[in-house]
């Protein structure tokens, strides 16, 4: 199965793509969106909207893993990145694709082996896992191909699509772990 | 000129129309769209998407006006609400209208006479200057008037039209406390 991960934001938005199994995960392709601080809101968020949209036509994932928004700064970049989340995850269910949100402590639990790992052993892992020649940079784009490594660790192994594997339905924000969008057909390779 | 004020979130979006001058305004109409949470987190974020893109479709808004968030309990309800004011946000940009934010603060001043009104306040001053015979409940609904009669008051007396008068581009998460999209052509009556 090919996941699209994302570590969202709204001045630099990681893009991940993995294939797997969970057991040899490979990369397909990473980016960072990046958008200009001078522009005004709505066309950086249309310009990520637009991004995401390419990538997942782009490279058909079966899921589009989205990183939760649970620690920030402060409540603006909290919003802020909470936008970037928004559109990108409209983009995943604009295009059908089914729709997962990961929470921080699950992701560096799925990579690193435990919830509290720093990004540099983040970045180690996705980098080893991944058998990459140098460490992917900057960090969004390594978070965004752990979140793609976490769903294809959680789904993949389950089965050998998304569909079944996430536990249930549930709010991002309420802390459950998965979120999926309705009538998604899960991936399946 | 008419204006399409939002009152983000996830739970409750206010969507309030305004047409004026801004001496003698008008409601339109006012709706507050709910999503359910227990329903998939991308389903909630297209319906609101969905009904932003109703709203300018059905009322051919000359600008959309959005509460930034700046204040909320916490980052999760922050994020929540980023969420929920990107796919909006994104949505008038879609639809190639203006969109512009303004700060809580901005809002109550224009509307109440002072930033630190209390809710109560704002929907007393929303109530009698838009002429109703009831206050708008719940405050989603009157918040989202309130951010539409503000813009009203900005843009309105300035000139005919709504490109003129915000005052410049800027980050609605930095604080500025205007944002327009792109290209906008402005309002006009």
């Amino acid at each position: 199965m090919r996941v699209l991960g994302i570590d969202p934001g709204l001045t630099r938005c990681g893009l991940g793509v993995v294939e797997g199994p969970g057991s040899d995960p490979a990369m397909v392709t990473v980016e960072v969106v990046r958008t200009d601080r001078d522009d005004p809101l709505p066309q950086r968020l249309a310009l990520v909207y637009d991004r995401v949209t390419a990538a997942v036509a782009g490279h058909a994932p079966d899921a589009v893993a989205v990183e939760q928004v649970l620690f920030s700064r402060n409540v603006r970049t909290a919003a802020a990145t909470g936008q970037a989340a928004g559109v990108a995850m409209l983009a995943g269910a604009h295009a059908g694709v089914p729709v997962v949100t990961y929470a921080p402590t699950r992701i560096k639990l799925a990579v690193a082996g435990h919830g509290a790992a720093d990004k540099d052993a983040v970045t180690r892992m996705v980098t080893a896992q991944l058998g990459l020649d140098s460490p992917p940079r900057p960090a969004d784009a390594a978070d965004a191909l752990a979140t793609a490594l976490c769903h294809l660790a959680v789904a993949g192994p389950a089965s050998s699509g998304a569909a079944d594997a996430p536990g249930t339905w549930g709010e991002a924000i309420d802390g459950n772990p998965h979120v999926r969008v309705a009538g998604g057909t899960g991936g399946g390779t």
